[in-house]
């Protein structure tokens, strides 16, 4: 049975939804990973898991979608369990920039030329360098393995076309990895960075996947359902802090005034978003606003966290 | 009598301040407001009070200082209060920027060139041009009035000297304002706005004044002491966010890596912070590290939240 | 008698005006100033004059208006009299900077924080704080004086509607002077300098004026018509590489390769340029292209440039 | 028999070289490539030929040095011959940027992304990528073919030891390279397109190859000695433009000023100028200046150049 705030969401999901979704035809889908161009603009889906395993699933929350930016948390996590705070905050700032994800500005403007911090993607191509693992396919197993375990789904697997889609018109990526290889940020081969980092962005995935993940996050870390503990709770609480500063591109400040929840987006719409100690939220969205956020996901979640009062702060 | 927590605190915080005080050496007083040189580089005092009125007073806690930029939040507020969501962030934005709190690259780099958040100096400017009041004086004593009443003390007033001093010397400001003008982001004669910003961050407080306002905003706008609302709980939820992810300059992301709370610092060596719920904290510690915040009360702050697990996170 | 090539120039100019009127539809009238928005679009007049004194003039010639940008080539010129070349260029560069003509980017960015050049706003501003004189009334008449002097024309005055309209909107231009003050640059009070700066823009001219300053500037300082020697050549020599390197705002590389002539052109549509050891010319075609050079009349003087092989380089 | 002012040089120019020479010590040879800093510091070397075929050397000007940035004057040059005027500038711009020749800010900052001119990294890479041929190495034989011709030097080569060293260590003009691919600037493949410009940047040469190099340009493609045509002269014309305006890195503009010539340098320490009409000069001296040119050097071309009055403007 479900808890009384959890019926309450059942209830009103759908409405809500319905609504959210009419936002949908003033974004855009992403296209400069090509494949991601074939996602559907006008679909909307959400999955909510709560700590006792009872899950609402609303909308398209059945498309398969690659997690693309969703995983820099998670690759934050596993470096920070593999290095260490000090070796992985050495080349990776805590900062947000206030630019776009891709900018390259503040790499040439600040001294000494580290990514302001991991979730945009200099920092996240900085992290894929400190992933251990005697090679990129091992690193990219790994990362595979990690996001399996964290969303207890052993299917889970890289979408190859989407991954290819990205490797082969990357440049950008490309031109700031190499850019950071200058400034002595990544560690080992410019190419053999950006494979692990291409791979773990295309990662498929469906919402529930996504809220099983949260809600991990959600418990710091714990598996509320089996008792294991998956990941430090220190890890967890560094991953939270920066889901709230810099989770969603450049709109992070705007997101925190109004949502108030640490989050993190993808281009492909996913967003995977967390009431702490309550909720895991899987949620897609393939049209984006000007920002690179879900148009609908970010009004849903946001009608979510007034009427709840879920806001941290 | 004090709560358990409080006693610890009151135990312990001679000894972490002592610890933290040594690093007053490591770093400067604020040079550029003339005034400020003269405040005292190794003084480190802190006052905490709780939801019963219970304080904790430490170090040179009676140190008298200017707010500065800790002004931000309550000036902000006010425009709020006298002007409602929509028109302030109209001309203000909600996203960190990740520059220095004296920057003005952004305006000029990003279209519509409205200050990115209202705790940068940009942003404070364009606010101090919303407070209501018939003329510049109206305004300041609007402000100077609600200042009084958060703290509960109606003797706090201006330090003059250092309202003349920063007049005198603040061209940067001056800059910034007419930069603002010319986007058609200030309202009014830009002298007057900078004459109500000159005097809100001149305001002379101690710890003790800083943590009572503090306490207010840890109680979403209410005096626990009095049971008077005195802020609407929205505006204390948009000023506490801001506090998170912009509050300590270009190190707010750090800041909230390492404590966790919302604050606001100003270049006094002031800095406002709480622990939602429970405590309002004043804190003054005038050597600034390269970032502009109080090397030692960082320090300080950092040793206290990891204790007692006070991060948001 | 014209010499043979000023015959061929008669000849063929009023054909070629005739074509070059035709780009004015595709520009625009400055509007920044709203005394320049009043200008006639359409218009494009030009005067030349010769060593001997002859002149050809065609199409609006006889147009008034105001010098703008190209008076900060004689100021300039009157700055390295009254102060020497070491004392110029330890406030103002040299360096072209391929941003806006009012950027304020590289005063942020680039230490020392002192103007690029002489020839941007922000440079402009710092060599009119250079400017002997007790106020700036005095230092104005001496740069009025100055003009009079190297036009052989005694009635040359302000135009105070110009220079008015400039000053009560010239936000951005305050902005750069207060940024400047606050980095050691400007001598003395911003609205002075600020003063002295509007009233050499708003000189009001006709193409005859220019034509015969500009005859100064081609013969290294020397009327060619009296044998006096109104500059030193060395100082003349300075501002015809800064004509040529950044005389037409960030579009003075093109204008080397397409025209090839020390030139200075001004948002009032106006330019001077030179065709050195020979012509003194004079233009204006108020239609702006989107880098604030006379659309029609670069295109005249490309036109001039090629067919007689005017070019330095 | 000399020419009167080349005797004149001939007999001043040990003592000035000897004068130049003690600059070499304010100086650091370039150490971004790591075989570059091997270079003697303290040599300085020149060779300057007339129309006639006569030279003088003096110095160092046997020594071996990699022609580095010069090249890019003639790959420019080649490019404009294979693909014409409009087809090169439609993918790189006319305008010095103040910038740092490596930078790539305005890359991302300036609409539509393409190099502000030929002669910074950024453009001189677009350029090779112009280079008519069916692969990388057909290209790099095609340039090295043409700077044969020009030097009348059938053995010139490229060091191989230079290029492996800069192909090895060059992650910032890869960075560059793939920004440019991913704006649409480049064509082809980014590594051929790289081992393009590293070729031709790692060709070797003495003072006097370069000198003769430039004798042609200084006499608009034409050679003096043998009455060929070996360039088009609006090529030539378009080089010495960019030469004046760009050829000095962000030191082009001071360069304009004191000395006055178009010319370019290289980090190997390597000047190449032109007298028009007069003379070809090389010049080598390793040590550099904090803008990466010649700091000897560009004092003894400061003395010729005022000393003659060579001076365009």
């Amino acid at each position: 049975m479900l808890a009384p705030e959890m019926n309450q969401i059942k209830k009103m999901l759908p409405l809500w939804l319905e609504s959210s979704k009419r936002h949908c035809s003033n974004g855009k889908v992403a296209s400069y990973i090509p494949e991601l161009s074939k996602s559907p603009i006008d679909a909307l889906g959400i999955h909510i898991v709560d700590s006792n395993g009872h899950s609402i699933s609303e909308g398209d929350a059945g498309l398969s979608f690659t997690m693309q930016s969703i995983s820099k948390v998670f690759t934050l996590i596993l470096a920070l369990m593999d290095n260490g705070e000090e070796a992985v905050f050495d080349k990776v700032g805590m900062e947000p920039t206030g630019d776009n994800f891709n900018s390259m500005l503040k790499l040439e403007l600040v001294q000494p030329g580290i990514p302001f911090n991991p979730l945009i993607n200099a920092g996240a191509i900085a992290i894929s360098s400190m992933i251990a693992g005697k090679d990129a396919l091992e690193k990219s197993e790994r990362v595979l393995s990690f996001l399996r375990l964290l969303s207890n789904n052993s299917s889970l697997n890289w979408d190859l076309d989407v991954y290819r889609s990205e490797s082969a018109t990357a440049n950008l990526n490309r031109s700031m990895a190499y850019f950071l290889k200058d400034n002595g940020v990544l560690k080992g081969e410019v190419e053999h960075v950006l494979d692990v980092y291409f791979r773990h962005c295309s990662v498929s995935v469906t919402c529930a996947d996504i809220a099983q993940m949260a809600l991990i996050l959600a418990h710091n870390g714990l598996n509320p359902l089996t008792g294991d503990v998956l990941i430090p709770r220190r890890y967890v609480q560094i991953a939270k802090t920066f889901m709230t500063t810099c989770g969603m591109y450049n709109a992070s400040g705007e997101f925190a005034i109004q949502v108030g929840l640490p989050a993190k987006s993808g281009v492909s719409g996913g967003i995977l978003t967390i009431v702490p100690g309550r909720y895991g939220i899987g949620l897609v969205g393939p049209s984006l606003n000007r920002k690179g956020n879900s148009i609908a996901g970010v009004d849903l979640l946001q009608s979510l966290s007034q009427q709840f009062d879920w806001s941290l702060f």
